[in-house]
Formats: C-alpha cells, sequence, structure tokens
C-alpha cells in the first residue's frame, strides 16, 4: 500500500518526533521515510515511540540533504505552517490527496520541515506544491507526528472510500415491522390507561408522544421483543 | 469556538499523551477537557508535551469515574479502535462530525479510553454512539493523542467549509442529560427485576439492550420526564 508515497522529514530535532512518524504512517499503511539530516537518529527514544512500526524505521533512508532525498521521484508536496509569500501552487489538503490518489503511478515526496522553522525558502523552492493544514490558533502549532498522522489519515480514507463505497460500516439490520411496532404501543397506551398515567385529557397528546419517541429509536425486531415482554411482566405483577 | 464539546480522555496512563491531547485540542480550537482517572496528573511532562496549550491543563477537570464526567452533557460519542460486537450504533468519522456541526446548541462528549485496552464495555453503554477511524494496520494502533488530533481537525476543517454555508437547517432540541437517562435506566430495571423480567440470569444482557435501544432515540428531556412519570404511575400502580 502506499508504494509510491515516501515520507520525508527535514532536519527534525526531537527523536520521538521520528518515532511517532513512524508509528502515524504505519498505522495508516505507508512504510516509506526518508529522514534528511536527523539531528539524533538511530534512538532508542525513536524506537520507544514507533510502538510496533520499528521495522519503518530500521528501513527509513537517512540523507545528507532534501536534493538528495528527491531524486528518485516526481512530484514533491511540503507541509507548511505558514501561507507562504513565494507563489509556490498551493493545495488543500482534500486537494492534495485526490492528487495524490488520482496519480499511482506518480512517485510522490510529501516533506515535513523541522519542528520550530518548518521548510526553508530554498527548501520550499523544491516542492511543486505547499499544503497548509488548517489551525484555529496563533499561539501553538501542530506537532510534526501530528501532521504526518492529519496527511496519512486522510489519504487512508479517501483510498477507502474509493475502493468501495464503504460496505464496511453497513450492519444488517432487522427493523421492526410497523405491525408488531403499533401493537407495542396499543398494549402500552392501554397499560398506561390503567395506571392512570394516560388520561382522557391527555390522552391524544402523550399517544403521539409516545409514538414520536420510539419512532426515533429506529427499533429492530427483538427490540420490540424485549419491549413486549416488559409490557407483559408488568402487566402480570399488576394482576397478581 | 466549540464550547460545546468536552473531550474526555479515561484512564490514560501515560502523562505525556494528556498533554500532546491538549496540544491537538489547542490547535484546533478546543478548549475543555476532562480526565477520568487519569493515572500521573498533574504532571510535568504533561505540561512539556503541551507546548503553548497549558491552559487547557490548568482548566482540565479530574473525575473519579466516568459518569460523573458525563452528567451534564446530553450527547456522549465514543471512540474506538475495533468495532463492537454491542449493538451500539456506529458513526463514520464524517458522520460524527457532521452530527456535531449541525447540532451545534447540544453539548457533547467526546470520549477516547485508556492506552492499551480503549473504553470498557460498560463505558461503551454511556456512548449514543461509536466510532471507529479507519486504520490499515493490524499490527499497530493509533497514539491516543493522534486519535484527539484526528477529531479536532475534522471538525475543525468542517466547520471551516461550512462557517459561509446554511446556518438555516438547525432546530433546536432540549437533549436530556446524560444522568437523567442514567437514573431512568435505573428506575426501570429495578422496576423489571421487581416484575421478574430481568434475572440473575439476564440481567447483564438485558441492561445492555435497554440502553442501547433507548439511547438510539436520541431522548429529549420532555421525553424522559414522561418516561420516569410512566414508571412512576406503574410503581404506584403495582404497589396499589
Amino acid at each position: 500500500m502506499f508504494d509510491n508515497i515516501n515520507i520525508v522529514l527535514v532536519n527534525t530535532s526531537h527523536p520521538g518526533n521520528i518515532g511517532s512518524s513512524a508509528r502515524a504512517m504505519g498505522v495508516m499503511g505507508f512504510s516509506k521515510l526518508s529522514l534528511v539530516q536527523p539531528k539524533d537518529f538511530p534512538s532508542e527514544i525513536a524506537t520507544a515511540m514507533a510502538v510496533g512500526c520499528d521495522e519503518i524505521l530500521e528501513n527509513a533512508i537517512v540523507y545528507e540533504d532534501l536534493s538528495g532525498a528527491l531524486g528518485e521521484s516526481s512530484l514533491n508536496i511540503g507541509f507548511s505552517a505558514r501561507p507562504r509569500k513565494e507563489s509556490i501552487p498551493t493545495l488543500s489538503v482534500d486537494e492534495c490527496v485526490n492528487k495524490v490518489i488520482t496519480n499511482d503511478a506518480v512517485t510522490f515526496n510529501i516533506i515535513f520541515g523541522n519542528e520550530k522553522n518548518g521548510l526553508s525558502n530554498e527548501e520550499l523552492l523544491m516542492c511543486d506544491y505547499i499544503v497548509t493544514l488548517p489551525t484555529a490558533s496563533f499561539y501553538s502549532s501542530l506537532n510534526l507526528s501530528a501532521a504526518v498522522q492529519i496527511f496519512t489519515y486522510e489519504l487512508l480514507k479517501k483510498s477507502l472510500d474509493n475502493s468501495t463505497s464503504n460496505p464496511a460500516t453497513q450492519k444488517h439490520i432487522n427493523l421492526a415491522k410497523t405491525k408488531d411496532k403499533e401493537a407495542f404501543y396499543k398494549k402500552l397506551i392501554d397499560l398506561l390507561k390503567g395506571t392512570n398515567f394516560i388520561t382522557e385529557k391527555n390522552s391524544k397528546s402523550l399517544t403521539k408522544k409516545i409514538h414520536i419517541m420510539f419512532n426515533k429509536a429506529m427499533l429492530e425486531e427483538h427490540e420490540i421483543s424485549i419491549l413486549r415482554g416488559i409490557l407483559s411482566s408488568i402487566e402480570s405483577k399488576i394482576n397478581s
């Protein structure tokens, strides 16, 4: 999966972020990681944070500079926290994901800069496109591995959406038949007349509310059976 | 922003995950955090990981149990790594985000379980809906704060998309508070033990089914009042 996509981390300061980026990738089905001048790698901290994805770290390739890392691939997409002055074409996340999904014969580099300073202007110029993830705050910025997570998640989600129109979330349910629901409502209303909860005066309004309330539950066949069983048990108790 | 949304972390083992969840929230404009029995909090590690979002940690409320944390809110959405056997209604991420966005008068709890074990079956029963994030791997799982990041990112992204369009379609509804729903369930279950509908043997299974069935109805405050009135009238009749 996603063999044509290379995640490139540039000048990463904290090894923990390399490890958690590897985990973020692995969980979503990505495996190709390139590191440009990481400050501290290999590192036990990185391995600890990778949790089950250490193979990605073992296979990661370390480069001296960004242009070396980008060599074999065709399309370079840089992630940047701030919109830049440079007039490099920008993509929204959705546009970026669509571009990657619809070009699976193309090899992509998805490039993330240093935690503090992001990608330098020189590095940005190697990018064909820039993506800025939406955020709400001026006071804080996305963690590096959180950005990797959002990208890899978006791509997996989109590719699952495309592969089938999700049969996963669809569960087979046997909704209760109308006649069975009506029988339940009648039985409940009769019971509540017996307990004086439903009176001549409130009958119309309460009957309506009871219907609405239970209809909202999209009751299934086995649930109607339970509800009717409940009423029978109460009736027996009252008549005993 | 997002004042009606409470992020609830249950039994978190690692304080670093609490801190990075706070950062994940803050970056996307969220501020309300509840912690249920965190293993180690407050903690310097949490504060270090929050980077610029420590105010969220300072204002976080710590609870002894999940039902305490959920008390005043109306709709509870649990995140679960595995699809569950229980037939609690599931939502895709997009469905979840749409539900939250289109109901900004409702208070939501978005609930994340322990790093290793997720939410317990008992905790899941307090959820009106379950969301499972898409992943690609059987060998590794999403980091806790990565899951928080994906949810908060999706919600911010969607709300930015929407901010220009449709303020109309919203209907004002007063969903029942969790504590009132729990009180109703307890009263109903006690009654059904009295009628011998619930026995030692079926208690666990029926308790679960009753929760699921009524949670599906998205009960409003006035409906919970009706249901509690119904139970009182039945009790009086039985005891008369």
